[in-house]
C-alpha cells in the first residue's frame, strides 16, 4: 500500500486506530497454523459504519481486506497472504446478551467463546459448541470456520447454534441474515453459507446464537485398550446401543505418554489407547447409561474401565486430553495439526493408515481427537529448520488427505481449508464443485478484496512447508 | 414448447416417459397452495444421466424446468408458472440405505419421507423431522423446502440432518457436496444452500441423512387454558425449566371446534386454548419431566391437565392435532395456510394481533401450530369463488406478514416462499438481502432455467389469490 491509501484508511476509521509500525504489523502476521505473512496496515475499530466505509474503498483502490478475531486458526484463516489490511475484529467485543425467555444469545463478534458459555450457564441454559481454544478464540472466528469441537457428536459444531447474523459484505454493504426465530425459510440460507466460509464472502458484526437448557448432570467414563482396534470396536458398540454421548474421545500411546511427560495425570501410558466418553442430561438417565457403557466396554476386552470418583478427578481426566496440543509440541517446535475426518467405522481403518503413514515417511505423529464423530487429530510434530524433514511432512500430509477421502471422509472436519489445504480442495470436490463454489465467491465479490488467497487454489498451487 | 423442442426432450428421457396429454399434464398443474398452472410437458425418469442431458438441452433452448415431488407444498414451490418441463422426481425412489455403524441414511428424493421414518426406526435409530405431510410428501420435496414440523423445537428442521447431496446443476452438471461425515468443512457449505432453496439452486438426486438412536421412551401431556395467554405463559414456563419437550404445540378454541365437528376427539371446545406437549429420551427422565410439566402447568393456571392412560389414548391426542388442517377445509373450501414465525417470547402477543386481524377483515381464521418454536399457523379458510372475500384475505395476510416481521419474526419458518410469498421477500430482508441471494441465483443459473418464478419478486409483483 502507498502513502496515499494508508492516508485514505485513516480518514475512513475516524474513532479507531491504524497501526504502521513494522513490530505492530508483526504480532498480526501468523495464526496457529504455518507460514508468516506482514500486513502492510492494521485496522482496529468497533464501529460498522467504518468498516463499512473501509470495503467500500478497498474496492476502489483493489486493497486486500482480511479479517482476524485471535487467530488461533489451524489453517491460516486469517493469515494476510497477499499483504493490504488485517482488520482486528477482536476489538468489537461490547454485545454479549443472554436472553432466557427466546433461549438465544446476541454476542458482537470480539466476545471469546468461553465468555458466551458463561453468560449462559449462569442462566441455566448452554451453548455447546466448545472448540478446544475456546479460553482464547473470539466467537467471530469460531463462526468463520464453523469451529467444532468433542460436543459435536451429539450437539452439532457452531453452524447449528447460529440462527441470525448481522454482515458486512465486500463490497461494503449491511446485510441482516436470518433472525431470533429457530425456524426461518425465507430465501436462501445466507447465515449457514457465512458460517464456515472462512471470512471470504463478509465480515460478521453480529450474531444471534441459539441456546438450550444446561444439562443437569454430567459423567465421565475412561476405557483402556490392549489395541486402537478394540478401542475403535468399543465405540461403535456404544454409538449403536441407544446412548449419545455428549463426548466420546479418543487419545493413542504416543498422545498419553507426551502428555505424562509434560505434565503427570495418572494416564495407562502401557496401553494401546483410552477413550473417553462423557454422558450428560437428566441426572437418573446419565447413571443408568454410565452403566452400560461401562458394561459395553468390558465386553469388548477393555483392560479398565475407571470412574472418576468425583467432580475433581473428573476435571483432571478432561484436563489431560486438553493437554495434549501443547504437551506435543515439546517433543519438536513444529505441529502440523490435521483434522481429516472419516466416517466413524471407518476410524480403526484409518488409524491403521496413519500408522503405515507414520513408518513410511519416518514422522512423529500422534493421533487423538473426536473419535465419536469420526473427527480424528492426527499431529504431526518436526522442526522446520530440518528441509528435508519438512518435506517428509509434505508428502506424509498429502497422503494422509488421500486416506481420509478414499475412506469416504474428507479433507477437514473443523479446521478449515485455509491456505494449507486449498491445493487439495479438487481432490475432494471435482473441478466442478470448486468451480461452484468459486462462482458464489465471485459474485458477492467481485474484485477478490476479502480474504483473498484462502479456500481456492491458485493453478499450480501444492503444499509448502520448507520456507 | 413447439413440437421440435418436445422432440429434442423424448430423444434426451430414452428411458423414462414424456407426457404431453392435457389429462396428464393436468394433474402435474397444481400443489398445496393456490393456483393452477399447466406446464407444456410432464417428463419421468429415474436416470440421473437422462436429467444431465435435460438440463443442457433446456438451456440451449432457455426452456423453464421445474422439480417436483409429491406436491404437498403449501407456497407453491413446485408450480410450473412459466410453462415448459415438470420433471417428476417422485419415480426416482430406488434408493433407501440404513447404515446403522455409522448412523446415516442413503435416499433417492422419490422416498416418502414416512418409508424413511420406518426404516430407521426398525434399526433402532430416528430421523426426526416429521412434516404433517410426512406419510404422502417425498424427501426430495422435504429437502427442497427445508421442511420443519412439530419436533423442531428439540430436533431442528430437516436441514441439520442433511450431510451429503448428489446435485444436478442448473447447466447440467452433477456435483456431491458433503458426504457421509458430521463434520466437513471443507469450502463453503452448499449442502445447506441447496436445501430450502426450494429447487431454484439444483436438483438433488440423492442424500445423505444424518440419524440418531431412537429415544427409548416418549410421554404426552396436554394442558387446558381459559386464555391464550395462559397457555403461551405455560409455554415460556416449560421453556425455561430446563426441560426441553420433543414437541409443544398450541390449539385454540376455533381448531378444537373445527376437529371436534370432523371427528369427535373429547377435546375441550368450551376452553380458550390448550397445549399438547410431548418428552422423550431415558424412561426414568421422561417419568420425571413429565411431572415437573404438570406443576408447571397447575402453577400458570391451567383449567386441567389430563395425561393420556395408555398409548392408545395417546396416539387419539395427536391425532387431533393432525385433524386441524382436513377438518377446517370443511368450513369452507379454500384454505390459506401460513406460516409466519417469531420469536418464542412473543408467541402471546402474535396470537393477540392474529385475533384483531380476524375480526378487522371479519375472516375465519383459526391458529394452530408449533408453539413451542414460535412457528404457529394461521389459517384463513375462504371461498374462493367469493372475489370480495377473498381481497379480504389478501389484505390479512399481508398484515399477518407486517405483524410477524414487526414482533422480530420471519415470512416463512418451515412452508417456503415459492410464489406466494415473493412479493413480502425485501419487507424482511431489504433490498440489498434479497439482491445477495440473487447474485448467487444469478450465478448458478444465468439463464434462469430452474423453477423460474419462485422466491424473487418479479418488479411490481404483489400477491392476488383472486384468480
Amino acid at each position: 500500500m502507498n502513502s496515499r491509501q494508508i492516508h485514505g484508511v485513516r480518514n475512513v476509521i475516524a474513532s479507531g486506530r491504524v497501526l504502521t509500525d513494522e513490530a505492530d504489523r508483526y504480532s498480526y502476521a501468523y495464526d496457529g497454523s504455518f507460514g508468516t505473512y506482514l500486513p502492510d496496515i492494521v485496522v482496529q475499530t468497533n464501529k460498522v459504519d467504518e468498516i463499512l466505509d473501509l470495503m467500500k474503498f478497498a474496492n476502489e483502490e483493489l486493497i486486500p481486506v482480511y479479517p482476524r478475531g485471535q487467530s488461533t486458526s489451524l489453517s491460516g484463516g486469517p493469515l494476510p497472504v497477499y499483504g493490504g489490511i488485517v482488520l482486528d475484529m477482536s476489538v468489537m467485543n461490547d454485545v454479549l446478551e443472554i436472553d432466557d425467555q427466546n433461549l438465544i444469545a446476541v454476542v458482537s463478534p470480539g466476545v471469546l467463546t468461553a465468555d458466551i458459555h458463561k453468560a449462559a450457564e449462569q442462566k441455566g441454559l448452554f451453548y455447546p459448541p466448545d472448540p478446544s481454544s475456546s479460553h482464547v478464540s473470539t466467537i467471530g472466528g469460531n463462526l468463520a470456520e464453523n469451529s467444532g469441537g468433542p460436543r459435536g457428536l451429539k450437539y452439532g459444531v457452531t453452524k447449528d447454534y447460529v440462527i441470525g447474523l448481522e454482515v458486512i459484505t465486500p463490497q461494503g454493504e449491511l446485510i441482516r441474515t436470518g433472525g431470533a426465530t429457530v425456524k426461518n425459510v425465507t430465501g436462501y440460507d445466507l447465515t449457514k453459507l457465512i458460517v464456515g466460509s472462512e471470512g471470504t464472502l463478509g465480515i460478521i458484526t453480529k450474531a444471534i446464537l441459539r441456546l438450550i437448557p444446561k444439562p443437569a448432570a454430567t459423567k465421565t467414563a475412561m476405557a483402556i485398550f490392549d489395541s486402537l482396534v478394540d478401542a475403535g470396536t468399543a465405540i461403535s458398540k456404544i454409538l449403536s446401543s441407544g446412548i449419545l454421548p455428549s463426548k466420546l474421545e479418543l487419545m493413542d500411546q504416543a498422545s498419553m505418554v507426551a502428555v505424562e511427560n509434560y505434565e503427570p495425570c495418572n494416564l495407562p501410558i502401557d496401553a494401546a489407547a483410552m477413550i473417553l466418553i462423557e454422558l450428560d442430561g437428566h441426572p437418573m438417565a446419565v447413571e443408568d447409561e454410565l452403566i452400560k457403557v461401562r458394561h459395553l466396554c468390558d465386553r469388548v476386552g477393555a483392560v479398565e474401565v475407571r470412574i472418576p470418583a468425583n467432580p475433581a478427578e473428573e476435571v483432571e481426566l478432561w484436563k489431560a486430553r486438553k493437554l495434549v496440543s501443547p504437551a506435543i509440541v515439546r517433543i519438536k517446535p513444529t505441529k502440523i495439526s490435521e483434522d481429516a475426518t472419516v466416517p466413524r467405522s471407518k476410524i480403526p481403518e484409518m488409524c491403521q493408515r496413519l500408522q503405515e503413514i507414520k513408518q513410511k515417511y519416518n514422522l512423529h505423529l500422534v493421533v487423538f481427537g473426536h473419535a465419536g464423530d469420526g473427527n480424528l487429530h492426527p499431529n504431526i510434530v518436526a522442526d522446520k529448520s530440518d528441509k528435508e524433514e519438512m518435506r517428509r511432512v509434505e508428502q506424509a500430509v498429502s497422503e494422509i488427505f488421500e486416506a481420509a477421502i478414499a475412506l469416504g471422509g474428507t479433507l477437514s472436519g473443523e479446521h478449515g481449508i485455509g491456505l494449507m489445504k486449498a491445493p487439495f480442495m479438487e481432490m475432494e470436490l471435482g473441478a466442478i464443485g470448486v468451480q461452484m463454489m468459486k462462482r458464489i465467491k465471485q459474485s458477492w465479490d467481485p474484485n477478490n478484496i476479502l480474504n483473498p488467497g484462502k479456500i481456492f487454489p491458485e493453478p499450480g498451487q501444492r503444499l509448502v512447508l520448507t520456507e
